[in-house]
């Protein structure tokens, strides 16, 4: 079957209509018939290569919502015309310890990436920047009433992996959490967490979204620029959700955390990161790190969403502005998701 | 009230017998005629200045037990005769949030050490290198019956150091606890973790010491020094207490570590430690450091090892051998505590 679809020829080259071919609706396959994608800033890093070599053509996506088309015969969580979602991953080995703790994203054997990964049937897996893609049924999300499509897409990847460490960590009632940048991710962590009642602070390089960030449910929100913050917040939250990349001065954001804090980090510098052992010590600290999360918990976490109703704020753009919007993405011009209307796409 | 003690003179002098004042015993205060006091890796670092300046001359000396002689007219919890222990903290405010979940030792306001901290009356304490100490009943624990004095007094820093964080990081059956180091805090470590019912593995820099090891309640052991120990280990345990102050490869370590699994530091090396992220996110890994434990917990610590008969493996010496002592133990030439037997003092 032949699909309209957006790719990256290379590293260096912007992305350009195609089509591509998805494989033939096997007995444990969904059809979807995808009506948006959000783009995420890794599909942006992997397709130019910043993480290491790819199979081009390439096409990015793993924040997918559409309408199922066909089923195979053995399906039966989703039926046609359900409306699903699919996020980072497209399979695993379902038999690891990991995969049967529903934490398929630590799959040992490795899950399977929605895009540019070799699939368990030897071809390579192309993502969501497309007019249908072929998922195994286990890895097909239902969207439930309640959020838009488009607001819904982002949840996929920028949901869960907001969502995951939140509900690890015990972000609620009685819950001092703080959201380190507000982005794509930053913005989805702070409606989560306000939703799940924890009180939210957001700290942001400047004040310049103060305004978003209160609407979007923080109750504080501080500049790190300014080196106050760091005195002025000290030992006060249960929850630091780390979203920004680039490196940070870690000993200066564990010193916020309160006895048995934990300052978990959703993304990762290339460059390894320096950090004093006396800061984790000196009050029962800890430093970790959270990927995505499991179907299950993804799965929890759309139904969450839907009862809050709670979807990214987006703009929805077409497809022939999807090298537009990676620029706007690296000049972080976005508030907070680009999401791509695929009936745009050919 | 003048008693007997051993003190450095200075930073870069041995200690030398002389005598100290002690406070007069006050309302809430118990006077202890101390028998034992075990020598810890950090009064060496104390007394030589490694951590910075010192009041000298200082008695160092944190894991104390000895026998009350007398008790202020305000005490109820101890009694003239009874077995008491004293810790690395004689006081703390009480009064702030960590102090009042029993965490006394992660006190807001800082907790008074045992030795050369300013105390709240503005005095400097000195430790347990002494024939008696006046402490404040709260930070007086009960030794229970089942323990040989000079056993237990290591317990007091070295029992409680590793005791915390197995507990709070729920060591027992089913759970895969590695130990890094077996020194006088690592054999502590491994007698607690396998008393709690967890599957034990030492990793030790060699095998020397792989006879003690098991003896001492180690299910496995391995060397840190065959690179094939990472490759075989990888993800294995749920836990590592590192009991190790200099600096370790932490990604290697923490590669061990199962998904939800924790590397915690009891020790700190002086220099940053490095790390990459991605050895985090990778498995919902956690890097943690705990110290000590609070009052509360000390006691329950003390009670487990009166219930399962847990000592430390001492070396008992008198007064005139802790110069030696302090080299020994600077040469790894310890197994694995050395006591000093406070009778000797003078």
């Amino acid at each position: 079957m032949r699909v309209h679809a957006y790719a990256a020829p290379g590293a260096s080259e912007p992305l350009v209509p195609t089509t591509i071919e998805r494989r033939e609706v096997g007995p444990t396959d969904v059809l979807i018939d995808i009506t948006h994608a959000g783009i995420c800033h890794s599909d942006i890093h992997t397709v130019r290569g910043d993480w290491g070599p790819q199979p081009y053509p390439l096409v990015p996506g793993h924040e997918i919502v559409g309408v199922v088309a066909e089923v195979g015969s053995d399906v039966t969580r989703h039926r046609v015309g359900d409306r699903v979602g699919v996020g980072c991953m497209v399979n695993s080995c379902r038999g690891c310890v990991n995969c049967r703790n529903g934490d398929e994203q630590y799959c040992r054997n490795g899950m399977v990436g929605t895009y540019g990964a070799p699939d368990r049937d030897g071809t390579t897996t192309q993502g969501g920047y497309a007019s249908h893609v072929v998922v195994d049924a286990d890895f097909v999300l239902s969207v439930p009433a309640g959020i838009d499509s488009a607001a819904a897409a982002p949840l996929l990847c920028a949901g869960i992996t907001t969502y995951s460490p939140l509900r690890h960590w015990g972000a609620g009632p009685g819950r001092t959490v703080a959201v380190v940048g507000l982005g794509g991710l930053g913005h989805m962590a702070v409606k989560l967490a306000h939703a799940m009642g924890a009180e939210v602070t957001v700290l942001s390089q400047s004040l310049k979204k103060q305004e978003d960030g209160l609407r979007l449910g923080a109750d504080h929100y501080h500049a790190t620029s300014d080196p106050q913050t760091f005195d002025e917040l000290a030992g006060r939250f249960d929850l630091i959700i780390n979203t920004v990349s680039a490196s940070i001065d870690v000993d200066a954001y564990l010193g916020l955390l309160a006895v048995d804090g934990t300052l978990v980090n959703v993304g990762a510098p290339a460059e390894p990161l320096s950090l004093n052992a006396f800061s984790l010590i000196g009050a029962r600290r800890s430093y970790a790190g959270s990927m995505i999360g499991g179907i299950r918990e993804t799965q929890e976490m759309l139904d969450f969403c839907g009862e809050h109703q709670i979807g990214a704020d987006i703009e929805l753009i077409p497809a022939n502005k999807i090298n537009e919007a990676y620029d706007r993405v690296l000049a972080s011009d976005v508030r907070y998701r680009f999401v791509i209307d695929t009936a745009t796409l050919g």
